[in-house]
């Protein structure tokens, strides 16, 4: 029998990138493509020995049910984590575990967007997040990102325009773009989100893996009426393979996300919330983050200084000052396809800037380059490559 | 700001046997009140030894981000296993390995159900499904269920009302009732499934309890014409903390569940899933299941026996052939909330069948006792002060 979807799902689109990376898995390709930390950043040694350490002292807790809004201690150590690093006040919000960055976005979308609702979204952004969107049925509506942040008057005038249910940001180290809201545009964010009264989800994973300027606060931090809802993870900062991510939420949604929670799958991992409490306690973490900050920050610098090499001038980007991302973008106007697809065809995967597009059939001119994950050797080979292809393109 | 939430989660709920498990956690209290296997029965060594030794061998792969559609190697030894025990053909159909079964249930109801959509359903049943189904604002229809199974007349004049979009039952060792569906009652069921095409949602969490009768077939070893997904666990044959689940879809519908899953959660934990493919396939498996089966049967005579001693004789029951719980019924149209509270009072947590209906503020004659969690002193002696609370309500 031919069985119907529901209607939700029919927005539903799979990640290009996850179809990418099986790609990039093949040997001899160079992958700027993923969107994974360095796996020697994680650090399996301490995570190795402590989950041993867990499983002889108390396998029985581990085996069995967990609470649905996250491993107890994990929940205090967070909230004294981000108390402290910050200066996100728990008197009238509440932290809940997910399973991961995604499940946050997922179970955000879940509760506050209806199908047909509009989600407001950076143009580009975190496909990830859009297609949890999508998923619910929402309909997203970009607005354009630049240096400086979202474009104000574009945010304003999409604001004016049909309801918006949620509005969802990367303030710090955008995904794909590199891009950070300076305060001043944080503030007007926030502003305006207050006075056409839309409820923020903030997303965070990158903050911490600032290797160069100031930290600059975050959209919760500022929140005073209990619109913003925070999410992070471990994924970039100890290892995505645990899946352990957290939403900070206005006390009064608090309810409804643990039985979302309970609803959608139970509870998260107890060992590896167990391990990340311990981690982020007994363990020196900081300098850990710092360890990362400076593999990330040398890896950065090979790309932005091949890239001044190597690719044809007409090309332009713009360094950031930490995360994952350089986003290089061809002169307006050009499609970036050709180039993405000339340089698979060198051995060099990258993701054109269309996957990351409320719409995501239309041209764009950039191109996301990744540089957590390949060696510095990688690095200097694809961008060479990724450079020929730019002459011979651009020429 | 006050957040408005979806409309499809206004009719979320929590599951009362989870807030009712905090209180039974508390000292001296016997508790029939869960569904949790016995920790006794959890292979803990033989877990906490290819836990340690999966994190020597490949500890980068098991940080890394995994699969969307699940462990490969776990996948094959899924296929393999269900082909072999409960006869399901993967010609047409596909396997995708999910956080345990409420997240079977949740995909499900996300990619079928249609706010405002019919969900046909045992009454009583399992709550945690129930749950999910209410959360995508699905309307839950109820039909008797009884030591056949399902009330076929009932359900027939329920499919000839409006569309249904799915129909969920549990065959084997129902949760709550115990029950399990006759073969007759199975081919009638999907028969009239099939008359009136409707997708059946078949959970099958206890099938390998069996302690006594005969292994009756899967409704998904019927499926001529891809209308059945089939969801089960290793919650309940292993351990639930694993969080490992997978469910077999009719093979049109694989790539909605991949992309659902990965816009969910990305994956599910790869640790637990190699884990538990070692243990289904270098690792003596059934004599594992045979040593629950063996527990359970005893804890389920014991539980039995006590009943026949010392409840009301007014009370009658069903002596199951596996699983982990019995259902007792007070006479016709007594409501068992007063029984479950004077219990409790005593010490002794149950779960009333009225936490089971689709309308859960209606009275329901029955209580769900669990035998699998509590010791046989345990049984025993709650059995007894339920008995004497019995009599006294009975009087």
């Amino acid at each position: 029998m031919p069985i119907t979807l529901s209607s939700r799902s029919l927005g539903a689109r799979g990640s290009i990138i996850r179809e990418l990376l099986k790609k990039a898995a093949q040997p001899g390709m160079i992958s700027f493509g993923g969107g994974s930390p360095d796996p020697l950043s994680f650090p399996s040694q301490e995570i190795s020995r402590r989950v041993r350490a867990a499983f002889e002292n108390n396998s029985k807790a581990l085996l069995s049910y967990g609470i649905s809004e996250g491993f107890p201690d994990l929940v205090a150590s967070l909230k004294a984590y981000l108390a402290d690093r910050e200066g996100i006040c728990f008197e009238n919000n509440e932290l809940i575990i997910l399973s991961g960055g995604q499940q946050c976005a997922d179970l955000t979308a879940r509760l506050l967007v209806n199908e047909g609702d509009r989600v407001l979204v950076e143009s580009p952004s975190f496909v990830g997040c859009l297609n949890a969107f999508r998923a619910y049925g929402g309909k997203l509506v970009g607005v354009p990102m630049d240096r400086e942040g979202m474009d104000l008057n574009l945010l304003e005038e999409a604001l004016q325009g049909q309801r918006i249910s949620l509005l969802y940001t990367i303030p710090t180290f955008q995904n794909p773009t590199g891009f950070s809201a300076s305060l001043e545009n944080r503030r007007a964010v926030y502003a305006l989100a207050r006075r056409y009264d839309v409820p923020i989800l903030e997303d965070n994973p990158y903050g911490e893996l600032r290797f160069e300027g100031e930290k600059l606060p975050s959209l919760k931090s500022m929140d005073v009426d209990g619109r913003v809802l925070y999410m992070c993870s471990f994924s970039k900062t100890l290892a995505p393979g645990l899946r352990v991510g957290w939403l900070v939420v206005p006390k009064p949604l608090f309810t409804a996300f643990k039985i979302a929670k309970q609803s959608a799958d139970v509870h998260s991992c107890t060992l590896y919330q167990q391990v990340c409490h311990e981690l982020l306690t007994q363990w020196d973490y900081e300098a850990h983050l710092e360890r990362i900050r400076a593999l990330y920050q040398q890896k950065c610098q090979r790309m932005d200084q091949e890239m001044r090499d190597h690719l044809h001038p007409a090309i332009t980007w713009n360094k950031p000052q930490g995360g994952l991302f350089i986003m290089m973008f061809l002169p307006q106007g050009m499609d970036a396809l050709p180039l993405v697809d000339a340089a698979a065809r060198r051995g060099v995967i990258t993701v054109p800037g269309s996957a990351f597009m409320a719409d995501p059939d239309a041209p764009h001119n950039g191109i996301r380059l990744n540089y957590s994950m390949p060696s510095l050797d990688q690095i200097s080979q694809g961008i060479r490559l990724l450079g020929e292809e730019s002459y011979r393109l651009l020429a």
